[in-house]
């Protein structure tokens, strides 16, 4: 019987970049990726021969559904001219980008590549038909359990409420999310929406879904990120300031609610989260940033406990206090998040991690965490049956390498 | 500057299964991920405890365009009760399978998880309109370059004529594929078709796009198939004959007609067999036998020579010397290929290693090639977009471990 390796990773980020979320009704899939890749090329300190990196990763989920385009990774070859370079195409839901990232990190811990690209791209606003939308946004299945009514707003509202009902969390507690979160994105120039909202105004917009209102609810935007992953023993010659991946985490719940055990809880986030702290040997609270997938502001407020920001029935507490405030205790979402930069599904994640670079690299500007030396990024998928959670630090472990 | 390591790759197959290809209105894609996630376990000399599997990775394709299911991973998680291992979904076109083998192996090699399971499945047959299947088989892109009309078969087909024109290549050639794949085919219980065919009666079919007829094209058909990898230090825990994944490789080239360079090679298969020859330490010649992506008949004939096992332009003069055939110099698609057997897309590439797990280990009955000691496996999607090939051996390369 062999004893079980401890499970390490140690994967450098030498570059990242994305271009500014948005209605992007000027832009395609193609157009998008050109630019994240521009961003992310010239983001690298001394520079990089694109003939070095040689393996690719897409992640993108909504266009084969509603478009019939982005299937495959040659779609990510074409408009970089980088055949015959391999790619491959990622698809697990809203979690898509940071999973897209494990698994081309896994190729380089594994020694087969030195140097890969990750990019993430969607298209949410332009789609073909209205057919198109509802199919996409009821998750629509052909099956006996097939969800009618069942949209993610419906899906994750009955979350926010259950969470009232159990721990006393209130309307503005949420709201104080979509607060902070606006006022995040004003600072970052990425980001979808760039105007700030009051608690009022949260609590007085349009019903979606009881309790999550219109301004409780991240927009649908389109945008693109990329970032470059190497061997953290090659990561110098591309950069002054490379940073690590050192856990990644990735758990899978059911996706039917009439099959959820609790509706104040994602068992897929504390899993993958656990998964990650192991990795990267540190625990919740060593963490200095993170990028939560705030959907909805009761999906963030319900994160901090699974993350284990704080305790468990608490969240609403922990905002109050200003925990995930930029001067608080663990600054959440320093990029505006879902909320106010937008959610392309696939480039969600890979777009997370563009601000973590940017944040452990003192260049988040008037946003900027200070000294932070690990952020975490968190997708959550699928209302809720899918999560992964990457965590990223200033020095690389001693590890496979 | 670091010297670039040698790529190796080491990861063992420890158990292999799959259910019987054909029309299978009456599972669903559930039922059909259990048959061979079942089928799979029981295959596994010693045993193996379910909790010892700590991730998976699931290869489909099709679903999320047609049916609106089989997105994300726990599209595999929910009817294998794997909560809350983590699901990597990927999708690749036609690669799809071989891909998700590669991108499995990868986290095994790099240390990251002991032992992982793979499964690939498709739903071809029962499609809920036929707008979804127009959809499907059209490829269907909404933007300027929208391939009207061209099918599949159409695409595949100016292949056919390309090469007859160019090395004098005859419909008797691509016929003997398909009488050589429907003999094998029936020598395989897990084949979608059971039956041979004569010269006489493939050129004589219907024709679908010439050069290619009924019965040069390959069948639409269900299936699922399941692969187990572990490190290949633990691989006696849990197998008397496992055998070893020793080289992959992948590669893209442009999706669109109107951009290939050449109509009678697929660059994309002669790159992604590069990679793989070289990562394995072999070369064609070394090759037993291969599982080929025999889409349409002219696909197998030319990938005879993409993959360097004849000349360029030979595939005919090879095919007519026996070259492919069961008692040949490298006996091609015993398993009757998916001519016969079938092309449940995500399935595909997993179920070639079905087959060559089986050979290798001399379980093949009936179709059993004598004592190979090599066996790959080759995929090309999207017209010639993307290939994967995956080398499998008998014992293990010295490698990361």
């Amino acid at each position: 019987m062999v004893t079980k390796k401890k499970k390490m990773i140690s994967v450098a980020v030498v570059g990242a970049g994305m271009i500014k979320f948005g209605e992007l009704f000027d832009q395609s899939y193609e157009d998008m990726i050109v630019g994240a890749y521009k961003a992310c090329l010239k983001s690298v300190d001394k520079g990089i021969d694109e003939a070095e990196i040689e393996a690719a990763w897409l992640g993108t989920c909504v266009g084969s559904l509603t478009r019939r385009e982005m299937l495959s990774g040659t779609r990510l070859s074409e408009p970089l001219a980088l055949f015959p370079m391999p790619v491959t195409r990622i698809e697990n839901h809203c979690a898509t980008g940071s999973d897209t990232i494990r698994n081309a990190a896994f190729s380089v811990a594994a020694g087969i590549y030195d140097t890969v690209l990750v990019v993430g791209v969607e298209k949410m606003r332009d789609i073909p038909s209205l057919e198109a939308m509802v199919d996409q946004t009821s998750f629509m299945q052909h099956l006996w359990w097939h969800p009618r009514g069942q949209t993610p707003p419906a899906m994750f509202a009955q979350f926010g409420s259950a969470h009232m009902q159990a721990f006393g969390t209130t309307r503005e507690h949420f709201a104080r999310v979509a607060v902070k979160n606006h006022h995040n994105g004003k600072l970052d120039p990425y980001a979808h929406f760039q105007f700030e909202v009051t608690i009022d105004q949260v609590l007085n917009a349009p019903m979606v879904a009881w309790p999550m209102g219109l301004l409780d609810s991240c927009p649908t935007t389109d945008g693109a990120a990329a970032v470059i992953l190497t061997r953290p023993d090659r990561a110098k010659e591309y950069s002054h300031s490379p940073i690590y991946l050192l856990g990644t985490g990735c758990a899978t719940d059911t996706f039917h609610s009439h099959n959820k055990r609790s509706f104040t809880e994602w068992p897929a986030t504390a899993e993958a989260s656990r998964q990650a702290y192991e990795m990267a040997g540190i625990g919740p609270k060593d963490v200095d940033l993170a990028e939560l997938h705030d959907c909805f502001t009761c999906t963030e407020l319900i994160t901090y406990e699974d993350l284990g920001f704080c305790k468990k029935g608490e969240g609403g507490k922990w905002i109050e206090e200003g925990g995930p405030m930029m001067e608080g205790e663990i600054p959440c979402n320093t990029s505006g998040g879902l909320k106010s930069k937008g959610h392309p599904v696939g480039a969600t994640g890979v777009a997370q991690a563009c601000e973590i670079w940017w944040q452990l690299r003192g260049e988040a500007g008037k946003r900027q965490v200070k000294n932070p030396a690990f952020g975490l990024t968190h997708n959550l998928g699928g209302t809720g049956s899918i999560s992964c959670v990457n965590i990223f630090g200033l020095e690389p472990r001693s590890s496979n390498f």
